[in-house]
């Protein structure tokens, strides 16, 4: 057992030369893990141990054991869902955050990680041109800051009675998001007590966004049946294809009918870093909630959801408590983040995203996103050159949704069967991960090109083994 | 910017000094950050810089501006709220965590971390004298264990109709708990729509205890007035003094009732590691839910909270969604975490467990704990023979309640107003660091000895240290 410093120290320039040894490596991992379901935990003790271990015998079976069962979500040939993206800067901050072991629930608990929480919050607002008046909070993930605006919604639309009263009787409250939008939503809204059935899930057009005419339909459709419309939630870079729903026409809507306007914007958020991509967030103004998550395409470790709020005050009244044992000296002068959202305990999450913006800089960050635009719309390019890939939604941003389309293949089914079975041979392979989605009934891969540390040659290398494969695949199964 | 593995080295050996040195002179620092509101912020720039920096120079306002304002939880003169425990082990472990940037939402994204998450689980069921049919899985906070509890207890109760319908008119559904219960409950209820006026606060014993004969009266009382008794928490080591809910008793109300029994044991739970500890949850079989935090008194770094239930299957009914990009060929014969609680992502949390478990041994975790508990015991045992200080609550764990009570004050609201000072000059000093509570209303110092690398001596200072900052602010006030 480590029990002082000076162990501590020999320990940690090993784990440091060890995490060294692994970025230097990372590429010659499988992406994607190849157990089994049940091997790794065939290889762990059915019993914890009653004596002390030594921290190299940990790491010698966490070499046999983990290393094998680990998804490389840092390798940049990961181009799988969104990603999970850090940066050695990030990692770095990570380490002292576990060093100093901040329990940043009110402000005199860590004056420095609430006030470091403030200004990192501001500075994102100016480098993403989100509008000045909001006030921004650290969540863990999107899936709490969108929870957080649906309670915040159902508070203020029922006069804060939900929270002290109980969900009124027959209240008829309807939330509205497109049938894109992530399954967070439909998460929070069974959460909240609104039930599913109240989700009320709007059509999309050509491109996958939400469907503004049909959304005033609803609302008005629902007015007229006697349902309250509440909240609509909107996407900026929708999960499955990263579609953009109309910010402006949406919030327009939403100010004509006194809704609610939350934008998901989770991954694509970080694309407002350029100019030349705000166009996708004209209106955001009109919203009263928002969330970006740093942790997926802002080189930041997991976990780091940005969450905007147009008044704070609502937000506060929503979740707060007043215990006690919480009473301090200082309430009222200082932002006590634990009224803030579901958790009462809060890590020091403002380190890390300090530590990349400052080593970084903004231009760093600019430049670093607009290579991985750069890549997906070159990726784009050759299956709109190809005879036998199909490119199956708008490339918005760093993401590209194909399928492989060879033309003496015409039923869909088989289609969707080709590239289930195009898929499994490319992520068995070890040597990418790329995942899937379906888009009016078609299965689509889903390649993003946005992982810190990825470079040119990953996508060319990428795009020649789909097209080795694809080619394999279809000999093998047609020209057999 | 570091770009590269190398550079990464570089910085990562200087870290991991930085970091020993912290732990090294950690006793040298305030333990209370000693800055003032606004302080922190008005040294951090108001716009993100344009250019990268380097590692050293962020470090360098690190130590400027960051450290002041750092209240040192790792401290061992810290001994307020409950601990946010670190270790050593566990920090080496969050290192790796972080490198690996792992995003453990389903069996398919880290095999390793859902495997290993199952069997640390599995360990701690058989630490601590835990129901062997129960299945866990770690949650963040104890905040989101309990409102887990108290969503799988609204469907259960309401037949999955909350999810789908939305919450039934009139639904009359009531939570239980005592009025020394932890503000996260209140939280819970408001935010699964119950409404805070459906919480039934139980009264307490003359040690701080929910009554369960009061429990089973409102129940009734409940029952004849058309409502629906849906779940009770009762909790081991409440936050105020550690008191201790009869979990037998309240659970077979709950069993004679069909209410639901959720367990919150979020700092006490660890205790249950000592055989002779266990009396206090005798009849924890009988609990449809229980939360313990091992980032509280178990050596492991904030957040983990160890979240247990009887019927994993409510759970997973109660959270699961199912977007196709999440469709993956082993759903069904693997455990897809993120269908057990709010979140979506999740860290790979299990790590620092595994370390932590195996580093300190079973043994060396029991060991450390019982020395906590012998500091306390030493504490209370001194309080008790003197005359100027009450014990207020029994003294069950690592937790002392006491107020300074010299004999020529008997008016209750001077002595509150005489103990609020008294902690304040306590706080202010830097030496140390407690927090407070009211019981019955009298204001309590709570004083907590459960720190990773507390020693008897820091305990024996502390008290020497309130000796004299009592006797001083005494002779001030009264006798100047």
């Amino acid at each position: 057992m480590i029990k002082d410093p000076s162990e501590f120290r020999r320990e940690a320039h090993r784990m440091a030369d060890r995490i060294a040894d692994y970025f230097e490596e990372i590429g010659s991992y499988p992406v994607k893990s190849q157990v089994k379901p049940g091997e790794i935990l065939s290889l762990l003790p059915e019993q914890p141990p009653a004596l002390p271990e030594e921290i190299q015998d940990i790491m010698a079976d966490f070499e046999r054991v983990i290393m094998p069962g680990i998804t490389h979500w840092q390798h940049p040939d990961f181009h799988a869902y969104f990603p999970a993206n850090s940066s050695y800067a990030s990692v770095l901050a990570e380490w002292l955050t576990a060093a100093l072991g901040q329990q940043a629930m009110i402000w005199e608990t860590s004056p420095a990680a609430t006030e470091l929480e403030e200004r990192v919050m501001q500075w994102m607002k100016q480098m993403f041109g989100l509008p000045l008046h909001w006030t921004g909070v650290l969540q863990d993930t999107a899936s709490a800051s969108t929870l957080a605006a649906l309670l915040t919604a159902r508070e203020k639309c029922t006069g804060f009675i939900t929270n002290s009263e109980g969900f009124p009787s027959a209240s008829g409250l309807r939330i509205y998001a497109s049938t894109e939008t992530h399954s967070s939503i439909e998460k929070a809204v069974k959460i909240a007590g609104f039930g599913r059935k109240n989700l009320v899930k709007v059509p999309v057009d050509k491109n996958f966004a939400l469907d503004a005419e049909a959304l005033e339909q609803a609302i008005r459709r629902d007015l007229s049946e006697g349902f309250t419309p509440c909240c609509v939630v909107a996407t900026i870079g929708t999960t499955g294809s990263t579609a953009v729903d109309p910010v402006r026409k949406t919030g327009e809507i939403c100010r004509k009918y006194h809704v609610w306007l939350h934008i998901d914007a989770a991954f694509a958020g970080t694309a407002l870093i350029l100019p030349e991509m705000r166009h996708f967030a004209d209106g955001l103004e009109l919203a009263d909630s928002y969330v970006f998550n740093p942790h997926k395409w802002m080189f930041t470790n997991f976990d780091a959801s940005a969450y905007y709020v147009s008044d704070p005050e609502l937000l506060i009244r929503t979740f707060e408590i007043l215990p006690e044992y919480l009473k301090t000296r200082t309430r009222g002068k200082v932002n006590d983040y634990r009224d803030w959202g579901v958790a009462l305990g809060r890590r020091f999450r403002a380190l890390k995203l300090w530590f990349v913006i400052r080593n970084f800089g903004t231009e760093g960050i600019r430049e670093t996103v607009r290579k991985h635009l750069e890549m997906a719309s070159w990726l784009s390019e050759r299956i709109g050159e190809s005879d036998d890939f199909t490119l199956m939604a708008p490339v918005n941003f760093s993401l590209v949704c194909f399928r492989f389309t060879p033309s003496h293949i015409r039923e869909a089914e088989h289609l969707n069967e080709l590239n289930q079975e195009l898929l499994a041979r490319l992520n068995s392979s070890g040597k990418l991960y790329l995942s899937h989605t379906l888009l009016n009934g078609s299965y689509c891969l889903r390649m993003v090109t946005a992982q810190t540390y990825i470079g040119q040659h990953h996508v060319e290398n990428a795009w020649k083994i789909i097209l080795e494969t694809s080619k394999k695949l279809n000999d093998e199964k047609y020209m057999g």
